[in-house]
This record gives C-alpha cells, structure tokens and sequence, in this order.
C-alpha cells in the first residue's frame, strides 16, 4: 500500500475486516483509496522528490489537512511537529461492536483512526535531526498513543515510519504514522504468542535471554546508551535490519519515561544516520512493536522494541511463498559495517 | 532477494538456517550472492527487459549454466524447458543431520537443492503460451518435485514464478525456481497448521469449505473448468490476487494426472493472462503451496493450491508491521474485472 493516493472515488467503498479462516489473521478491505484497473502502471516506482512548492506537509492546514495539535519549536519561532488526520485513512469510526458471518468469514467494520505526523522540515529526515528533535518526535508518539488508548474501539496502535519511495513513503516530507486499529495485526499477535509461551516454558523474557546474550557477545551491537541498545539480530527478517530494545524489561512503548525518551531518541537517530550514511540513504520502514491497548488481557511478559528494515532486496516468490527474505549479509559483518560508520 | 547477482566474493560465506526464539521460524541465511554495502544503491529497480544477446537463459548451457534436463517440443525441432541448477544457489548440500546451538539460537546447514526451469521463448510468458506449452511446464515441475522429494535433506519443495522486475525477476527471459529445502516454510507452517486446526474442529477441509461457497456465490470466480477453478479470494492478502484450486478435495499437488495438468495449465494460463491484459502487464509472483515432501507426518488434510500475487503495491510500514496488505480493490469488484477480460 501506498500511504497518499489520489482519491478516484468508486460505485461503493467497503471499509471492512474479514477473518481468513484457515490462519485467523484479520486483513484490512479498504476500497476507498483505491486506483482503478485502468489506472495501473507496471512501471516501477522512481526515486522522486515531493516538489516543496506542491508539498501538503509544509502547511498542513492550507492543503486542508485537519490539525489534531501543534508542537511550537523549542524557541518558540514556529512549528516544529504537527499530528493531523490522514484525510484519506484506512481505518475509520467507532462501530466495533458487531461481528457478522458471510459464509464461512467472520466479518466486522475497520474502525479505528490514522494520524499522521508531520516533521517540519521538508528535507531533513530523522537521521539529520539533533537528538532533541527527535526526542520531541518520540514524547509525540507517546501523547498520541496515551490519548488513542483512550478511545472505543482500539485494540492495537501501530507507529511506523516510511522514508524512500521503495518503502512506501508517496509524500517524501518526512512524516510518521499512527494507526489504531480495532484488532490484533497477525504479525504482532504471532510475536505475543512466541514471547508468552517461551515465558511459560522458560520462566523469562525471550528478548531479555536475546539481549544478554547480545551484550555479551557484543558483535552485533550497533550503538548504546544508558537506557537502550541497538542491534543487528543474529536472526533478522531484513539483511541490515536493526532493532532497538529497552535494556531492561519493559513490556509498554508508553511508559517510556522522559528520561527515556532522549535515549531512545538517540539510539533510533544514530542507528538511522549510520543506515543513510553507511548504505547510501536507502529506503527504510520503521515501527513500534508494544503490546495491544486492549487491557482485558496481561502481557506484562511482553518486552517493546522498534525495528527498522532497511528495503535493500525485492521481494519476490521465495519471500511471499514462504514468508521471509534471504538474509544475504552476515548480520556480523553488517553489525560491524554499521558499528563503523561515524554519525 | 533478487534471484540473479553478480558474485561479489567475501572472506567467508554464510549458508545457514537459523531459528528465531520468538516465532520459532527458520530463516535462509545465504550470504554468498551478496552485494558488498558499498554496492548498495537507493534508486529502485527500473522496469527493463534483459537484452537477448546477453541473455544467459537463451543457451543455458553456453552461458556455464548446468543443464539437469532438457525437454523438446512437440515436432522434435529445438528444445522447449530446460532445467538447470542455479549458478548461484541460495540452498546447497546434504548435510541436514547437525542442529548445533549458538547462544539460545537453533542453527543448521541451509541444504537443499535450488533449480531454474527455463522457457524456450524470451519473450513469450505463461500468459502468451498456448495450454499444450503450459501444460508441458506443469509436467516439469511434476517431474522434479518427484525426483527431488526422493533426494535426502528434503522437507518442502517450493515452485514459484517471479515476473518482472518488482516481483524480484532480474532476468527477464520467462523462468521459474524450484526450491528443494531442508525445513518447513513460516508461512507454510501456518497455512498447515490453520487447515489440521479447522480439520480436527469441524471434520471438513477449509479450503473444500472455502470453494463450495465460492461456487454456490460464483461472484469471485474468474475461470473454472473441469478440474480446476481460479477466484479472487473474499479474504486475499494482495489486491487482484487469484488462487486456483482442484475442485476436488486433492492434498498433493504431485499426485495430479495427466489429464489434470492440462485443466490447471488452462486455468493458470488464462488467470495470468487475464491480469497482463486486465491490469496492464504488471509484475507478479506465483507459487504453489502444497504439503511437505517429508512423509514422516500426514497431510490428507491439506488442499493443495497454487496463488498468484500481482505486485501493484508498495509493501510499507504498515505491511511490515503486521503481516499483510490492505486490499485497497474489493475483490467482488476484481474477480469481475478479471472475469471480462478477453484472453
């Protein structure tokens, strides 16, 4: 999925979640954005430059973006983040209640909401920003997140990050996204699932048990601090893949402290700057995994963490018949490329 | 991945399959047609077709490819499939006994055999040949996936078809890979798992479920013949996405008949051929999904089926970090695009 298309309206948009029965994951129907048949291009997708003069994000209200909130730079001389709703979100409304069957499918709304976050500065992504900035950057995701937990319907809260066009990012401003969703992304419920029955077999953490064994081992670190440590993984899904963790457990995104919030805004500028500088600033996706916001259940054996992968490789029939890619960097070798560059 | 690169040569070479504690998948770590991070460029993968002089599939053997097979036309006058063993195979070797443990991880050799089976033609795809050319290609893949399940390390067999560039094709003349591995895919896991699951709760196959309601809807069926039919599923993970399935309950794909390999060369031939008219010959990936080659379990239960996933999105953020797509087409409204399309 693109994140901005061009809205050709259609006869009827559905907005829905439909069960796949034989693996129970949700898929996301959302007609609303789409491009019709005719419209497809198999060409590609060029590394372009959102012109700045047609940029919707260098005034979000004046392109007709709705404003959520305003954050003032620090000397107060203007703005320096803006979170405002996606004017053409996946997810919409707050009827999650009722759940229909079509045939053998479970069937129910795509409520939810999608925010965006706007950085101010056209050409400088997160890599380029001081520390500071992108620590105002992670308290905003923390508000948004506090405040959409708040909200009916919202069962799981997805930040994400997509820098490049090859990662999806249409709009090159640089900008975040937060998607609250009513359900549990099959992904992320998987991750659960893993880390609670290695809990129950093991008594521990399977991060924790991860990252001292990193910290030992000392290879694959990237980059630490007091409070976080950046890690190319022994098993990555991405060649060049880095993921962040909390050095000690911690089981929610949102209770990052202030404190640890200029940590954990080092540690992802660092790990992002050694990514552009060291291979030629390529596309990147990043995001939160944390614990649903739904509380009915505990998962207090949960242990947050942010992954960035690089978009280096095409996806092609190996990946999508059996649901990963090749790692084809030994992820010591890239640990150490990247430990090497200087940010 | 790519499925074609120069071979930068490293200090050493990693072919490895190691388990992710979390989620107790194997991923392929293959590092020996890596690109060194120096190589790495930002700037997409242009759409363009490998020039006919160059091109290594138009003699396969004159380029060094090693040639396992050949198959000659109908008249006798050329050949018309080649099989040979990938130049540069991402699994290679028998050596499957060794499981050691580095740290908490699972690690053993990434064996397995890795062969292209290349079409004659260098520019005509599935979709431009004709049911006997088709059918004969299903009879190869017949044919190797019997003799490489009889081979040692074999746990899964994957048959798949990259088309165009974003689809990871970095060799355009038409070919196919079949993968011999020596471990059971995530994904494939998964959709085994789902089916035994829904099996053992209902006493039905899912898929046999799942195809008797889309015959008695008929909305989403874009192709059926005797023995096979072609839907966009009511729950796809890619838009325009089309699956063929027998229409009898078959759990292995290498027990078809003769007489089936020409209605599923049909079916295959006229989907694919749908979707280069209908949607503007874009990039897509096929693969088949069937039962595990190892034998030591049973698989009745499973209904083997092959997928076609056009490329018309990004996969961003959002993919990523959940597991799946936004189906942005309602798939009634595909399936009926789909079904008008002339071939």
């Amino acid at each position: 999925m693109n994140d901005f298309f061009v809205n050709n309206k259609k006869t009827k948009d559905i907005s829905e979640l439909r069960q796949d029965p034989v693996g129970r994951d949700w898929v996301v129907i959302s007609t609303g954005r789409a491009k019709r048949p005719e419209a497809f291009k198999s060409s590609g997708t060029p590394e372009r430059e959102t012109p700045i003069n047609l940029c919707p994000f260098e005034n979000p209200k004046e392109h007709g973006n709705e404003v959520i909130k305003t954050y003032p730079l620090a000397d107060g001389s203007g703005w320096a983040v803006q979170v405002v709703k996606n004017k053409f979100p996946i997810m919409e409304g707050q009827n999650c209640r009722a759940e229909s069957k079509e045939g053998l499918y479970l069937v129910k709304d795509n409520a939810g909401y999608h925010e965006v976050v706007v950085f101010k500065d056209h050409r400088r992504s997160l890599a380029q920003l001081e520390v500071a900035e992108a620590g105002q950057i992670i308290k905003v995701y923390r508000e948004r997140y506090l405040e959409l937990s708040q909200k009916m319907c919202v069962d799981y809260i997805l930040i994400f990050h997509n820098h490049g066009r090859p990662s999806g990012a249409s709009i090159s401003h640089p900008h975040s996204q937060i998607m609250a969703l009513s359900f549990i992304p099959a992904d992320v419920r998987r991750s659960l699932e893993g880390s609670r029955k290695y809990k129950e077999e093991r008594g521990r953490c399977v991060h924790c048990d991860i990252l001292e064994w990193e910290l030992k081992e000392k290879k694959r670190i990237i980059f630490e601090n007091k409070s976080f440590v950046a890690v190319v993984p022994y098993v990555p899904r991405f060649s060049y893949e880095v993921r962040i963790f909390p050095k000690t457990h911690q089981s929610y995104f949102e209770n990052i402290s202030d404190g640890e919030t200029v940590d954990f805004a080092e540690a992802l500028k660092i790990s992002l700057a050694k990514i552009y500088h060291g291979l030629n600033n390529p596309a990147y996706n990043f995001f939160i995994h944390t614990p649903p916001a739904e509380r009915d259940h505990e998962y207090d054996y949960y242990h947050w963490h942010l992954e960035i992968n690089p978009r280096l490789n095409i996806w092609g029939g190996f990946e999508l018949g059996t649901g990963g890619e090749v790692i084809d960097v030994d992820p010591d070798e890239a640990a150490e490329y990247l430990r090497g560059i200087k940010t």
